[in-house]
């Protein structure tokens, strides 16, 4: 097998799995009991706190974990509408995660506003786009780091900047960002930031919400008094223990990994468009995450490569695996270039620093296989 | 160790362990990707439903899988309101988790009002209070089949006939009652029913929400496709895996429960009543799980005596283990027994099919030299 699909889930690491297999096996007590075989695990779970924060150069005390990006998404924006209950205007962009999409589509059921800013073909934001939409109403822009299925960056250090001169709060969103480049939250005034540990070789089910100092926040899930009162119900501790853990190594190949996975995506990519007829990148050529390669291939269905590439032995996918069952072309790539049917004949290749060149030539070379394939088809 | 707190969390047994590993190691992929690697576990997924669902009697199709109880119970209440816009009225009980008595007062905050009906000395709760306060308003009534705390049950099938005749939704927070007593969805006409799999032997960090065909539900979690939709975030494959397990042995185990369990606690109930003085017993004698035992120690306070009390090897609690890092008295006893200090001066003894006759008499031996300590040291 060739996992070409690490935006869509990773591997848990052996090393994840060690630091995790006691809290399911011998420490599976409850961490809010007064007895010591419970509450031993409050620090056990405030060390996997001070690991994920330091991912992201965050205080331990602004991270709070929850049960996935998706969840953090939601809660961060919940948060930001009850601190400012006069303000009834958000502003989002249409290539975000259906986590915030949705959210906020439920949010205009609600009466709410909501601004979707566009992007242009290479998949980027315009700041003017962004200053125009604010307005006094606006109580929060819900703005990715990268992009799930392009890898495309947004300006997010300026994103943060005009936010708190104009007064909004900012969240950011930076699920697939990190683990990839390094994030350094102090250097930037995002006011939350979502994770999740699957991304980056932690299991599913686990997430986190970063939430600056004196930034205002309130429950999502209203329960007892975990997380400071501020996420209910009974802490994962296995799964915590394993997002602090896969945030540790993350950080350790956050030195090594653009070095690493740049050149295999390159070559990746270069190969695929150099010797595949009528094939197109999705997303701009530089400012975008080392690992991602989302590429149309014109007259090819997304669904008809993926079948033939899953054949040989290669996992990748047709966009963002949270709306996979779903027929619909990608609504990233419709943003990005409505004219064209780009969006339904498209394949995201996502790579990590376990990939090997070999691996990198076997797909290329069975891209061109199944295309061809493909093509005499039809 | 003499682990007597049931009702806070279980220990994950090692079958289920066994059962969740594979989706650790080796099959870790995304449920929602395209390729088999990822694909074939969506079946795993719908088999843990099946069992899950089993439990309960219900069709796996009315089976949504959370992250935790406190998420369902939120989930749950969330979807009633949105189904009837118009209603802002909800009743619950003073007794409740705190997943549902903080929800419902950050919705009193919101505009929503609440009525939270009052339970006698005993934990009971009456009918006609239920009867009388339900209005055309009332859009949910959110009661609890069995009290975490005392293990007192409330009368379910009349509450759920009480709220049918009058139109009303009808959510139950089931966390504590399922795999204790038996469950039969199909019988009882009640709408939503909450469950977490770390009271039953799965791990901490993945509940389920019942909800019975054509009841009104929407997502509480926004985000992709996962669980029709309803449910937002990558499932998280092993720990549902953990659930759908647990729950088939704790349908197994259902037969035996009731006649393994309820002699070691009467044995542990009668000898502290009998043999410590200034005992009292906290909740209904025979309206009650089979494995629970609150017991005020007049004169004693909670936490000196759980000291005591783990020195000695035995895991106990105060209370909720969801509030007990709050020096606050058990809201649910004081409910109960307003006018007297048992709020503070009480133990929960919660057991399991796991515990022997030796470890309960050694318990009463320990609580009589426990309690006789913090009484000459007065």
């Amino acid at each position: 097998m060739i996992y070409l699909d690490n935006n869509g889930t990773t591997q848990v690491l052996p090393e994840v799995i060690e630091a995790m297999m006691p809290y399911f096996t011998t420490d599976w007590g409850n961490p809010s009991s007064s007895y010591k075989f419970g509450s031993k695990l409050k620090t056990v779970i405030e060390t996997a706190r001070e690991q994920v924060a330091d991912l992201i150069g965050a205080h331990p005390r602004e991270v709070i974990f929850t049960s996935c990006g998706t969840e953090s998404n939601n809660a961060a924006i919940h948060a930001a509408l009850k601190a400012h209950p006069g303000k009834r205007h958000l502003i989002t962009s249409a290539v975000e995660h259906s986590s915030v999409l949705n959210y906020c589509m439920a949010l205009e059921q609600e009466g709410y506003r909501v601004t979707y800013l566009p992007v242009d073909r290479d998949g980027l934001l315009k700041l003017a786009d962004l200053e125009h939409a604010i307005t006094d109403e606006t109580a929060v822009v819900s703005l990715m780091w990268a992009n799930n299925e392009t890898g495309v960056l947004f300006p997010v250090k300026e994103i943060a900047e005009l936010c708190r001169s104009r007064g909004v709060l900012y969240h950011c969103d930076a699920v697939q960002a990190a683990s990839k480049i390094a994030i350094d939250v102090p250097k930037i005034s995002i006011d939350y930031l979502s994770l999740t540990g699957h991304k980056f070789h932690a299991p599913k089910g686990i997430g986190a919400l970063y939430v600056r100092r004196k930034t205002p926040i309130s429950p999502y899930v209203y329960g007892g008094h975990q997380e400071h009162g501020l996420r209910g119900g009974t802490e994962s501790v296995p799964l915590i223990v394993g997002m602090g853990k896969a945030a540790q190594l993350a950080r350790r190949h956050l030195l090594v990994y653009d070095k690493k996975v740049r050149p295999l995506r390159d070559t990746l990519e270069d190969g695929i468009l150099n010797s595949v007829p009528n094939t197109e990148l999705n997303g701009h050529r530089t400012e975008r995450l080392a690992n991602t390669s989302n590429i149309t291939f014109h007259g090819v269905e997304s669904e008809a490569l993926l079948i033939l590439l899953d054949k040989e032995g290669i996992c990748a996918s047709s966009g963002s695996a949270c709306l996979a069952d779903s027929d619909e072309p990608s609504h990233v790539i419709k943003a990005m270039k409505p004219d064209s049917t780009a969006s339904q004949q498209m394949i995201r290749f996502s790579l990590d620093v376990g990939n090997s060149q070999e691996e990198i030539r076997g797909t290329v070379a069975a891209v061109q296989r199944c295309v061809r394939t493909l093509h005499s088809s039809y």
